[in-house]
């Protein structure tokens, strides 16, 4: 009968549920071992040092974290994160807007740029949930090719031509869901096309800081021109803690007060107790050493992922092998299909999440993510074997 | 430049930023006395429970607290706001859906619901900041007479009738801008039309709770066959603090899950930390001592301000004289604008709202809303004698 009540918009009407937040709404099993979302694992947590700073907030602040406040966001906060993203880009407290994680700083620069039958141009394969919040505003999405530097300059400027977007969407390093990181020379590149075309980028960067090996790469955002062009978007999820949902954008000029007008719509400001509790952890503790401990941790995990893939994909397969992030991607070729593999999967105790959502169009069903972070080594080795059972390897 | 860079949304270009978070931005100045926002008194936060309740929630729940969960909503929060509103309407933990504040609720509902062009019936005058929620999905909005018991049921059908409208909003009791409530009467009578029309309420009742005197009233959605057709939104803003943003959502059938899967698009979920700790403090803490304790503190600075107000009004003004909430709203007539008064009210160290926002359309310009909770009554008194001097009364 509701159904008759309520007509959705039609936007609304192309919207499909997460397959990664179904798989996590019905992961109370404790018996499947998850490679499927990109949880981290929580004994990892610096629960000590996230009770000092909520307590420090409440006591010292109290009133303040309690009570309205601005849409664009904490002073302290916003000054924390300038100071973090000025190590690779100069950025002032004043270019900041934070966002209740990431995914709100997706959808409020949809939200704020595109029309129904707009294109953006995204990877291929490319971020889930960004898919969602870009499709929630009607966009259309075009997949443009990608090696193993990440998305093909070339491809992007004929994309460019053929479909005027509105936005490029790029997550240049220890991509979600491939792991793949865009190297210098490609960044460069890509950030020539946009320049030479005019055409904003979007870059959503959550894993950069989460790097077992290798040198540090800046965003495009720090290339020449693109500063100005660019929205970048950060989050506390993946390096400190996502049940908290504190994120931040940088952006500059006109389109940083449209965004914090967009804000104001959706949902007026993001919790003052969180962000003050972020600040003053970000003041007070080391992130970087916590991020060295945990990244430790997940660099042996990726290892324990690889050897056991290695030992069991079949002949044919591939797996990409990344420097950090939380992601490896199999392909397994053939005629197999990821998400026929999954429910059996399931019943063997393990679970994943199946490539075809990735994809804007023309998804490649033999492909698969696999996240080493949640599980210990053995746990990995354990679940790999389940998987090649599933599979029939 | 970066103007070019943007081509900003055909939508987005109707949006404006909110003259209320412009005027909490700029609220800094110490020596203002501001009847501008809906700002709770923190003074009266029960800041010691909500200390406790985030200790107890790190400390016995920490790595839930700090990780990704579900978009629905803790459990826990869930049960409590099923209980709260089992007191007016049977209610069950699965018919919640949590939000980050009603204010994410309004935009969920429009997303969901709402195509460019689409109609939304709304009060005159109705809240501001639905109207940006309504906006930003590009709704068309129409303003629907009201005396003062609420909006008429004649002019609600005959709008119906020629807007074919996606969804009816109402702020029902203690309304925001103008305090007034609707009777049991009319409650009945705008049920009546929406059954018989089958078109969908979306209603908003951030304030109920807040009663002063009189009898409590439940919400249009507990009359005869509207629980199915509405979606009622209740917030801990009011009654409890606004910095942790959590409200919820009471809906039955598919809207429910459809709501669900926009929330994943927009922000994936509500911050955890801040769910777990108003669950704790539900469970805990007496919240009705809490209210009683502040109606009786609101009581009197409605009464400081009324008695001020009367005293000072010029003939053929009118202000509403609400039984609870947060405004009252001041109609002062012939040829005033209060949007040209305030900037000289400011100057003389005083701020309210002009009531032209508040309109969907031809607004009444010598309006203007006027908080009577964030300061004591001796403050009040000092305002509207600054008030009235800059009106020239």
């Amino acid at each position: 009968m509701t159904e008759d009540v309520f007509r959705l918009s039609s936007r609304f009407a192309q919207m499909k549920s997460s397959p990664v937040r179904d798989i996590i709404a019905v992961m109370g099993r404790g018996d499947v071992i998850s490679f499927a979302g990109g949880i981290p694992d929580p004994s990892l947590f610096e629960l000590d040092d996230f009770k000092e700073s909520f307590a420090y907030v409440l006591e010292h602040q109290g009133r303040r974290a309690l009570q309205y406040a601005t849409t664009i966001g904490e002073p302290e906060l916003r000054e924390q994160a300038a100071q973090r993203l000025s190590r690779h880009l100069p950025t002032a407290p004043a270019q900041i807007q934070v966002t209740s994680g990431s995914q709100e700083g997706l959808y409020l620069v949809a939200t704020t740029l595109v029309d129904p039958g707009d294109v953006i141009l995204v990877e291929r394969p490319t971020y889930l949930t960004a898919v969602q919040a870009f499709t929630l505003v009607g966009a259309r999405l075009v997949g443009v090719d990608s090696d193993d530097y990440g998305m093909l300059p070339d491809a992007l400027a004929d994309a460019i031509e053929t479909h005027d977007p509105k936005l490029v969407y790029l997550v240049p390093t220890f991509q979600n869901p491939t792991g793949r990181t865009m190297s210098a020379e490609r960044r460069a590149a890509i950030a020539d096309v946009l320049v030479r075309t005019g055409v904003p980028l979007l870059e959503d960067d959550p894993y950069g800081e989460l790097r077992f090996e290798g040198e540090p790469l800046s965003p495009i955002a720090a290339q020449p021109g693109m500063a100005e062009r660019t929205v970048l978007l950060n989050s506390a999820s993946k390096v400190m803690a996502p049940g908290v949902r504190i994120g931040w954008l940088r952006a500059e000029g006109q389109i940083l007060r449209s965004l914090e007008i967009a804000k104001q719509g959706v949902g007026l400001q993001t919790a003052v107790t969180d962000q003050l509790a972020i600040a003053h952890y970000l003041a007070t503790y080391d992130l970087d050493a916590h991020i060295a401990r945990v990244a430790d941790v997940y660099r042996t995990r990726r290892d324990a992922m690889l050897a056991a893939l290695d030992a069991r994909l079949p002949a044919g397969a591939t797996v990409t092998r990344p420097e950090g992030g939380m992601f490896v991607w199999a392909r397994i070729g053939g005629e197999a299909d990821s998400a026929k593999v999954l429910p059996l999967a399931v019943d063997r105790g393990v679970a994943f999440v199946p490539g075809w959502p990735f994809y804007a169009n023309n998804p490649d069903r033999t492909t698969m993510r696999l996240s080493f972070v949640t599980n210990s080594p053995d746990m990995i080795c354990e679940g790999v074997d389940r998987l090649a059972a599933a599979w029939g390897w």
